[in-house]
């Protein structure tokens, strides 16, 4: 089986998702909000590029999330921080969400069979669930406007680490594959450190925000998968 | 001291390299060919785009050299294999290279203040010429047309590593650089494995160059440092 790291959104052209199964991963902080809403109850989350649509698509039910420059939007419900979506509030209402990186991520892979949510959070009931459509993976790093992040590259790295356990057969990785699963494999026994020191850690950090790092960092705390179906993330179910 | 790896040249943009110190790496095998040369007595080698480039500078007494697809150019005196570098031949003589990556990359980074030429054969000796010049460093892996290399990631963090033992404080890094430091660590063991893996590596293998793999994943065979100087790489002096 092939599995191949893009270790940021504007690397990828979207042809190269056809076929593949597609993790997106954002783990400051959407994806990890996205799997956290989900195991809350929240029924499904509609990924938006902008603010208008995200307003434009709300019906009466529905919750606004998202944030620009780490914060909530003006007259949303939720901001992009994890810790919110943990309350009863979400449970059976939709969400319809726009962050910085994340959502303009989901657009971008439009083209995969299969698309998933993946993070720290639910890194191995993510793999497992990839394995499931018996395709060829693709793990995509959201990063921070042009830049690679360091927490999705060992987010992608415990991804491949994950898949590995689970096959005989080595992996065929390309090059980003093999740097990030041996840069996780570095770093797997402190990631928390290795997240509030890298870039994003250190902006959320500066912004108020330590405890979603932390939070961010908890290796299988859920075991919801989030799938793209209908435009719409919402839990997997085999 | 900042210190900025650069993972793969088509994310530089010319003006990130301006009042820095530059340290290109391409392993398999530009750099680790310039290395080479230049341990090997070559007076200075000219890196140039093209085929043509290369031939109209050429005086009488030079030797031409470089690839495409791996493989000499027709009617030059050397390809791109360091092993071939190993010669008296190439003493007291001025050296033409063009290659598909390497080269290129050198041509992006003409606004840095100074510019290096790093491999694993020289990666010690690199790392302290680079501290040399008092600046804050840029590490540009070459990579393989728009692909990142593994080899370059790795050699990238390799030099991380070497300038951080140098240093006291600890260095601020990039993303990237936090992300190839732990990549080279975990795979410091076993650099030659990882190189015969990777994309590079295989290509090469299957071309029938197995031999330059285990050459160029030789940690500190030479003391040369390439430096751009009048558009030549020339050996530095302290």
């Amino acid at each position: 089986m092939r599995v191949d790291v893009i270790s940021n959104v504007n690397e990828a052209r979207s042809d190269d998702f056809i076929h593949k199964t597609v993790v997106v991963i954002d783990v400051l902080r959407a994806t990890s909000a996205i799997v956290t809403g989900l195991e809350h109850g929240c029924t499904g989350i509609v990924p938006v590029e902008t603010v208008s649509q995200a307003r434009a698509l709300k019906q009466s039910d529905d919750l606004l999330a998202g944030e620009r420059f780490c914060k909530k939007i003006a007259g949303f419900d939720l901001g992009n921080s994890p810790l919110e979506y943990r309350t009863p509030d979400i449970a059976g209402k939709r969400m319809i969400m726009t962050t910085t990186n994340g959502t303009r991520v989901i657009q971008k892979v439009q083209k995969g069979a299969h698309i998933l949510a993946g993070s720290v959070l639910n890194a191995e009931c993510c793999a497992r669930s990839a394995l499931h459509f018996r395709k060829d993976i693709v793990l995509v790093c959201a990063g921070t406007q042009d830049d690679f992040a360091l927490e999705d590259g060992l987010c992608a790295g415990l991804l491949v680490d994950e898949l590995q356990k689970r096959m005989e057969a080595p992996l065929a990785l390309n090059d980003s594959g093999m740097a990030m699963l041996a840069a996780y494999r570095h770093r797997a026994d402190d990631l928390q450190g290795a997240m509030a020191a890298c870039s994003s850690g250190m902006k959320l950090s500066k912004l108020g925000f330590e405890r979603d790092i932390a939070f961010c960092s908890q290796l299988n705390l859920y075991d919801t998968v989030p799938l793209l179906q209908n435009q719409t993330l919402v839990p997997m179910r085999f």
